[in-house]
């Protein structure tokens, strides 16, 4: 049976990067998730279908973040003063060993999924730890609450504290029995691959998670190139690789249009080559990579490489799961990427960044995070009133004032794959 | 009449720059707005003094914000892709312009300082604009609010749109009479000289406002090295000076630590030197600093030299006016400027910038900013529960995810020179 509905209002998106895309007024034709059509009139075939009229609200495509780790949500805001390695030995490891306990699990996890919910991000990547069943009940919690999320559970067989550290065979075959269990339990919760990064996974693991990957045909997600510290450890763990990029290509993790790597700061050339050649998406973690002194990634140039970018909060390096404030901090290092490159390195405007933050990552969920005809609908509808204290702002001006100074509240609806999802109980 | 009283909680305050106090469970007595000491239990002597008791929640300082643009309020997140010049041209002046309406100004002003009030800011040093009614409605404003601040008439005889033009003897005229007026009217309140900056501002009126600040007595604010363009600009308006600063230094406006230079990022060494000896005060403004590409100030190196430096929102250029937020994008611009110094310039941690978001600004209004006797009670009394999942982080620990994570809802309270002030009506 056909679900039909329409929505009133003014729509803006980005179909091409750098580009708003403006609909004043318009009525958009959502047919069971996907979406038909933006007309300025109801078309009379339509005719009888309901059409809710969001006035003059805003109405903008959901915000996917790319690359977060459930777990450390309860860290956000400590330890943001430390790098890479020592933050990860002292604050992140031993919070990610209290997730054996469901318990202790679940509550989090309910929070981050009501806080994720809130701040109006409708489709994420996420890292859970090495714990199965908590992993397994962070699958069934996002698909409870309507969001859509690539759940991975990590895995790590060195360089890590006992208590976290996993047997290799035991890791591979819990991660092939989570895949099993969840490749087509839930429409919009899918299990994707996760060494946690190269420094916690022998090669012989990687390895294994490669032949998991393409046996399911699952996407990957991992960390690279975050921290120069970390790139000379990966070199003195893998001497027989050419660089950091090539341990995870040699394991077959870097599956076509299936692979997310975050960071992506310190890349070489061949890398850079490498990750296009490749199709990776590249996660851009601009909080985590102020906070933990990681650096700014080239992300102008990893565009103008063909490469696929989407934005991400990465909790907890990040402290804040909003994406409109990663977008913000985006747009900051980008500036001072601009300026310390005697003004050579283009900053990425309000308009290319948007684009990142919705349709660049929402590539990886397939036709997500833009308004065109056969995208899912995942939307945010947003009253902006009380922010405009000029009532003659243009809709795109609108738009820069509600990601610079827009709260969680003026976000009065939230819709993914065309339902509307409500406030998660925590 | 002694008014005596006394408040119970968990102190958190920084007397030595980059070291929290900690007062666990502690009463602080204040007399007439000033506090008398700190005290495991009431003295004896106090017995009969009432004592409000806060229990298990945080009470730090106010925040002291010492450069805004109250008129910019309006234009916060907008036009955040351009330089300095082009965005004073797009954006600012034009809002400026709209301040000969009084009911318009009224109108921001209420909203600006109920902003300030939600975000805990306690005392501000502002700008308003050349208009000298719509300033003294500010003046009003802040006094009715109970807020403490610097308010300043902003001069501008040069270089900007015809409709902000002043003429030099008649805006020295009115920042008199506006000096004299004020000067002893408010006890919270006070008048600043605020010449624009260089460009906007003739030598003779930079000259004529340098008579009027050393005939009252009166504290300058202004603007200082925050574009290169801007500087180079200078440079051909001011042939005769050494330097930028040295333009302020020759027109008297330097004045012995009543002088507040905002941004400071391209200083040169006499620079540093002259503000160091002057005795200038610097106010950090990274937001702006950010979002307008201006680069990053130098901020350890002027503290090295001894020069007094506060921070900053510097609404428009910064899309906020929560210091707490300040506070993080300063943390992120000392982590870069660690990182891309070959790691030399050694980073500013939380309890050095929580120092300088406090006491650090605090001191250009006298013993302010500190809970050291002696000192005015400003203070924020501030309920942390809903952001701590963990109940076992220390004092310093939620001292820093407030900064981190905190909303204006986890404020519950809010003291300037030991009045609660209530939020202001709009």
């Amino acid at each position: 049976m056909k679900n039909i509905y329409g929505l009133k209002g003014n729509f803006v998106y980005t179909q091409d990067f750098g580009k708003f895309k403006i609909e004043e007024n318009k009525i958009i034709i959502i047919e069971n998730g996907i979406i038909k059509g933006i007309y300025n009139e109801l078309p009379f075939h339509y005719k009888d279908i309901k059409v809710i009229d969001y006035k003059d609200k805003l109405i903008i495509p959901g915000f996917v973040d790319l690359h977060l780790h459930a777990p450390q949500f309860p860290n956000m805001g400590l330890g943001v003063d430390k790098e890479l390695i020592p933050w990860l030995n002292c604050y992140t490891f031993p919070e990610e060993s209290k997730y054996s306990d469901l318990k202790y699990a679940e509550r989090v996890y309910r929070l981050l999924i009501k806080e994720l919910w809130n701040v109006g991000t409708t489709r994420c990547c996420v890292f859970s730890t090495i714990h199965k069943d908590s992993t397994k009940l962070l699958f069934d919690l996002f698909n409870e609450s309507g969001l859509g999320a690539y759940v991975g559970k990590v895995n790590m067989d060195r360089e890590c504290p006992d208590v976290l550290i996993e047997d290799t065979i035991q890791s591979l075959k819990e991660t092939e029995l989570i895949a099993k269990e969840y490749i087509n339990k839930y429409s919009l919760v899918k299990p994707i691959i996760t060494p946690r990064f190269v420094p916690s996974c022998s090669f012989e693991m990687l390895k294994g998670l490669g032949e998991i990957a393409e046996k399911y045909d699952l996407p990957v997600q991992s960390h690279l190139c975050e921290n120069t510290n970390e790139i000379e450890f990966v070199k003195t763990l893998e001497p027989e690789s050419k660089n950091y990029s090539d341990v995870y290509y040699k394991a077959n993790l870097f599956r076509e249009n299936k692979t997310i790597m975050a960071h992506c700061i310190w890349l070489n050339e061949n890398e850079i080559e490498l990750l296009s050649k490749s199709k990776v998406f590249v996660a851009h973690c601009p909080t985590s990579n102020l906070n933990l002194s990681s650096g700014i990634a080239p992300i102008r140039k990893l565009i103008e490489k063909g490469i696929n970018v989407g934005l991400a909060s990465d909790i907890s390096g990040g402290h804040t799961l909003s994406m409109p404030e990663v977008i913000v901090s985006s747009a900051q290092v980008s500036n001072l990427k601009w300026l310390y490159s005697n003004k050579t390195d283009e900053k990425l405007s309000t308009a290319e960044l948007f684009y990142l933050a919705t349709k660049g990552g929402g590539k990886f969920f397939g036709k997500v995070g833009s308004f065109e005809e056969g995208y899912e609908f995942d939307a945010l509808v947003i009253d902006d009133m009380a922010l405009n204290i000029n009532n003659n702002l243009s809709l795109e001006e609108r738009v820069q004032k509600f990601l610079y100074k827009g709260k969680e509240k003026n976000i009065i609806e939230r819709y993914v794959r065309g339902n509307v999802v409500k406030e998660p109980k925590i």
